[in-house]
């Protein structure tokens, strides 16, 4: 085992590489591919640094940023479990927990301990810090996909009421301030795809 | 124009996915394709978070991780520029800064001013901060290259001379003490590569 703190950091620093390997559901916006975790994981970090006047007050928008830079680091091996899919919560959680022990266990012991802590506060949803990470971490898929057409929810025959499901709670609970939005234009995207030649008063970034 | 600052910054976010389809010299380390720009921005965000300790003590690391998260952003206008190309420096620099104004324009007047300025200093390379950001932004790709059997440098026939005048001066002055590491990676490299039977005392980063 390496024992040289600055190789530890460089061979940490190699491994996570294959996070841009790591395909997500969502496509990227001009819908060429789908997007992987690595650029994924930078997107986010922009939406923190962005959005941050849409947090609570108490949030510390530079952790923030850290815990989203790390927050899918475990997929590098066990992969992208999609929010649509159907896998077993408790069986994730135990595998995403031994590839954090791997993969931060290969850094010097100080900076192992403090970004695993990070990464825990992450997947534990309590702070402020964590919850508003989380809540931008399903408002840019949420985004892409009512950017490109549908994006993973045509796919996957996700309806409405699934969105509003899986996504608010998360949303409204770590950014109630951008949930109307993102609700307003979920709902835009189903009535549009179910009516295709109906116009509605969008809601439309451009 | 819009003028609602949650659309404004929304559209900034939407704008920037391109990054996603800018394509660079360095490969990604298996070798199966280039690296784009923005999961390349998330690796030199994280080389920033992990190799902290190698920074000079007045940085300020949150303010260049910001930095790298927003340091490539123009190319979502001008593409990416090469260091082994050969374009004017003093017209690409005019390029990029018709690009940071558009862009970052998109946002309100206030966060436009302040990344704006961010985006300078990193590009005149005079703070510790922006030294140390653009020092890892020439680390990355250098442990690319040297990761990936020469990478760039063997599809552009670029020498050790050229590597070690190209990459060092950045990496020595932001980053004095990586530079080492950085120097003897690439002369053994270059050594393998002109003798590929030799072995080497290896710093194999495993
Ligand atoms: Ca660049």
């Amino acid at each position: 085992m390496q024992t040289n703190p600055l190789i530890q950091r460089l061979t940490f620093l190699s491994e996570i590489d294959r996070l841009k390997s790591v395909i997500r559901q969502s496509p990227i916006l001009d819908q060429s591919r789908k997007e992987n975790s690595a650029e994924h994981s930078w997107h986010v970090a922009m939406f923190a640094l962005l959005l941050q006047d849409y947090a609570s007050s108490s949030v510390n928008i530079e952790r923030v940023i850290k815990m989203l830079l790390i927050h899918d680091v475990v997929e590098v091996d066990v992969g992208d479990t999609p929010i649509h899919g159907g896998s077993s919560p408790d069986e994730q959680h135990y595998l995403e927990t031994q590839a954090a022990n791997r993969l931060f266990g290969l850094l010097p012991k100080e900076q192992a301990a403090e970004l695993l802590a990070l990464w825990h506060e992450f997947e534990e949803a309590q702070s402020e810090d964590a919850l508003f990470a989380k809540a931008l971490d399903r408002i840019q898929p949420l985004l892409a996909n009512v950017s490109t057409g549908g994006g993973t929810w045509t796919e996957s025959n996700v309806t409405l009421e699934q969105v509003l499901q899986r996504y608010g709670p998360t949303i409204e609970r770590g950014c109630p301030a951008l949930w109307s939005i993102c609700k307003q234009l979920s709902e835009e995207h189903f009535a549009i795809s179910k009516h295709p030649t109906t116009t509605t008063t969008s809601t439309s970034m451009k």
